[in-house]
């Protein structure tokens, strides 16, 4: 009996926000890696912001997502099957499997793991997400001890990572987050000195006092207004490292009037794709993977079970329900 | 009989537009130097979009114009009396005399110069506005041969110098500047590849046209709706500096919709104060110098006669009346 892979498919694309009409559940017999490839069974498939851009057809950093194609996306599993030297049923293996139970691979399109730490953090603090925040903060922001680092998107896969290295770079870390939950996580759990929550009443305010001197690094996830008020609250020689604009997907983006503070404050902004700078990744995995053996990094996740959740929780995942790294959890 | 010192003083601050109202000429004695001071008297003096800024009282990187007190801004004359070693009358100089006919200067304050080249270019393309373009463009933006380099207000001050230095490098020079006469002159007279007349119908597709491979690097001067449609146009990894703003000078600031470019082209952005910077000066004074005295960087002035011509000369340089630095001659 021939084994079933079911994946899910771009059905259509989204005009404005994504429905459960851009998805399509199918299931195609699972494939045989042929010589040089392995068969990977995926345990968890992550689920990022970043795809909700290449789900259009316009320029974007990445190609976009082809019409009829499984979704891609980030997945960890077992390799199953190995017709390729080196490597054997049974190994772990991170790769870039898409939104699918099954997917072959070559050599250079994965890397082994080991089970020190849970599989699914591959998919967040000790993966993309993980990395994404070191850069931003080590390559971009570079904060000193004292100095204010603001992160938005502050208790997702990428936010977590940056206050917690920004602590430990001596830092003070405000978060900015949605919802008095993810705020008391935060500040509690992770040690980030202060978290506003903009969905609250005053938030503008708050982000005033949780800063009372000023921010120096913001490590931006979202856009939009938010991104607009840090602006103004910014000190001289302030940087910022520009990861994701969320906010900004769907329909009409909104308009900044605070770009004067990029001159006044001669600001060094920088946006990035951490996939472009793959010479930082062993550094970064391998101090990233070391805090969470120790317990020094913590993290979260939201876990959706099965694959055909996932539309549902790549649509939560854009409108900030998750609390924590998103993934799916296939097995 | 006493000499007298012809001077303008910042009257009231703006709301909104500079007006008339703003100064006041006023005649006091001139000042006598003490041991270790130089008395000046000024040849020219400049006007430049900066000045704006500090007639507010609103944060900003310089100190604030203080009310009743002479105009501060930079001067060109000659020593008429020295009570400090190593200077002596006759002498050329320039410093930041402000907005009047003599003033007291101690070491460090100024500057010596040769009449080589005409005065009033240590006003403009050999003076502070040329050094700002050789660092936004050498230091920030660092265009490649064949890449395109975009420059607003292109026939300014700064503009002109950023197009032929950009020019001197190898890459495409495009100017956007007010009116066709603007625009024939950089083109016809410094050499740009293309300028764009933005007061022109159909300026946007005029842009696209003149940079059929995008925009590699922007020397930005304006900001607003400009600079927000050069943001849609910039390629992968482009560098954005960020030297003036004038268009958000005056009440409302434009809403700016394009920043999600920042993300989707990884562009780098820096704002940039040419005083903080001062160990460039001297390699950046020496080329420009060169430039000038073998005609390889042309120029044009703006002259303003008299002391009394200068807040009208100031106003319509904020509209961009102006056709080139913009100075006024003294005597």
């Amino acid at each position: 009996m021939t084994q079933m892979n079911q994946q899910i498919v771009l059905a259509q694309r989204p005009q404005g926000a994504v429905t459960a009409a851009c998805f399509r559940l199918e299931e195609k017999a699972t494939p045989s890696p042929r010589d040089g490839q392995v068969l990977v069974k995926h345990h968890f498939m992550s689920l990022d912001p970043y795809m909700r851009g290449r789900m259009d057809d316009t320029k974007s950093y990445a190609a976009s997502q082809v019409l009829d194609a499984v979704m891609g996306g980030g997945t960890v599993g077992e390799i199953v099957e190995s017709k390729l030297d080196g490597y054997a049923a049974g190994d772990l293996v991170v790769g870039m499997g898409g939104w699918q139970q099954y997917s072959v691979a070559k050599a250079g399109e994965f890397r082994k793991v080991t089970n020190q730490i849970a599989l699914s953090a591959y998919l967040g603090t000790v993966g993309m997400p993980g990395v994404t925040a070191w850069y931003g903060l080590n390559k971009i922001c570079a904060p000193k001890a004292g100095e204010t680092v603001v992160v938005t998107a502050a208790s997702g896969a990428v936010g977590t990572v940056v206050g917690q290295l920004a602590k430990a770079a001596g830092a003070r870390a405000v978060g900015i987050a949605g919802g008095p939950a993810k705020c008391a996580y935060v500040v509690n759990e992770l040690g980030f000195d202060a978290c506003i929550d903009y969905k609250a009443e005053g938030w503008k305010d708050a982000l005033k006092a949780a800063a009372p001197n000023g921010i120096d690094c913001v490590f931006e996830n979202v856009g939009g207004e938010i991104f607009d008020f840090i602006l103004s609250r910014m000190n001289a020689f302030g940087r910022i490292a520009v990861c994701g604009l969320i906010s900004g997907y769907n329909g009409e983006p909104y308009g900044m009037t605070n770009i004067r503070s990029l001159l006044v404050n001669r600001l060094k902004v920088e946006g990035f794709i951490v996939s472009e700078h793959m010479e930082i990744w062993p550094q970064a995995l391998g101090e990233l993977g070391m805090g969470v053996a120790t317990g020094k990094i913590k993290y979260r996740e939201s876990v959706a079970q099965g694959l055909a959740s996932a539309p549902a929780a790549f649509m939560g995942l854009l409108k900030g329900e998750n609390f924590g790294k998103q993934v799916v959890k296939l097995i």
